[in-house]
């Protein structure tokens, strides 16, 4: 087990949460990047949907998915801290996200997230976010965000 | 983000979870009633579902769902402090309530709570709890819970 | 509420979060039983799967259990202390519980954890580890796991 503050443990929660409150509410982009650091790598490819460089490449992609979706869910359990040196850390979670699109489709997937974090003078930012699912993906996860 | 030393996050993370184990125990609304002021205000008007000002009204609305539902199982996570001033306080949380009732009937609802808390001589207590739905509510709840 | 210090309650979750991993990446049963103390009780009995006594025991279980899914979920939520006096405490917990064997099937159990534990030498292990289910069981339980 990792032995991380309880201060930095509460901080990179905080921050796994607060995206997901951020992509739940489907409306404010800034919001969500400011989560993240200027040039973060968001690697979905597991999944199969994009590896993204930076936050232009970022608000790309949440503009697309917000305009796209009409409801989003995403409960987040299981926080578990796997590095930690003080000014930087990374932190597993499991996630069940629910999202239902504009044109009637529904999704839910069961997938672990990995942030790897570093302490800013703004706080902890993510400079690395990753995922893999859990179970097999649904096939309306493709047809949802397959073309983005 | 909203600064909440750790033990008043714990406390107010405590009360919601005393929640749901006292509204899945299906047995002693006392003990639920215990973890809310005396006039504390439940405003789940949101989901259709009353508006009760009180002990007095939350016990007739609790002692009715208990009577009524066989099993309850209610998921909270994604804590969130919202407020925080010292001695009062607000946290969210999302919460996947699944319910049979006795006529057969069955209901999930994802929802986020918002629990309004001030800290009293015998601990946390919450004062205003509301409730809006992640997702379109589904068909059932009406059924289960349209009457009270 | 009982009143058990931030760094046990942390301790104890992250058993309980730990074993979730274990019991998920379906391979290494010697990182499962190293969350329990060499001569901890497994009562599954609530749910209609066996009662275990001690590690080997379990690793009998569990060996069978990895050979026959293919992807486990276990989601951990609702952490709730029970009891604590310095070196043993006790912690419950709500589970989402869902698998997948080779043979096609599929099962999710709502269930809730108690972990009772000690401290130990190499830090807090699981004495105990009993479950009940909070929804009537699936079918597919018992076709799944019935007959260890």
């Amino acid at each position: 087990m990792i032995n991380m503050p309880l201060e930095d443990r509460t901080a990179l929660q905080d921050l796994m949460i607060a995206y997901c409150y951020a992509v739940d509410r489907l409306e404010h982009v800034d919001e969500l990047l400011a989560l993240f650091t200027e040039d973060a790598v968001l690697d979905f490819s597991a999944i199969g949907l994009p590896l993204m460089n930076g936050h232009g490449e970022m608000r790309k992609f949440y503009e697309s998915v917000f305009k796209d979706m009409t409801h989003h869910a995403h409960y987040i359990t299981n926080f578990r801290p796997i590095r930690y040196d003080g000014n930087s850390g990374a932190m597993t979670a499991y996630v069940i996200g629910i999202g239902h699109s504009k044109d009637g489709n529904e999704v839910t997937v069961n997938v672990q997230y990995t942030f790897e974090a570093i302490r800013t003078a703004a706080g902890w930012k993510c400079q690395r976010y990753s995922m893999f699912s859990m179970l097999p993906l649904p096939g309306s996860l493709a047809e949802i965000h397959g073309e983005r």
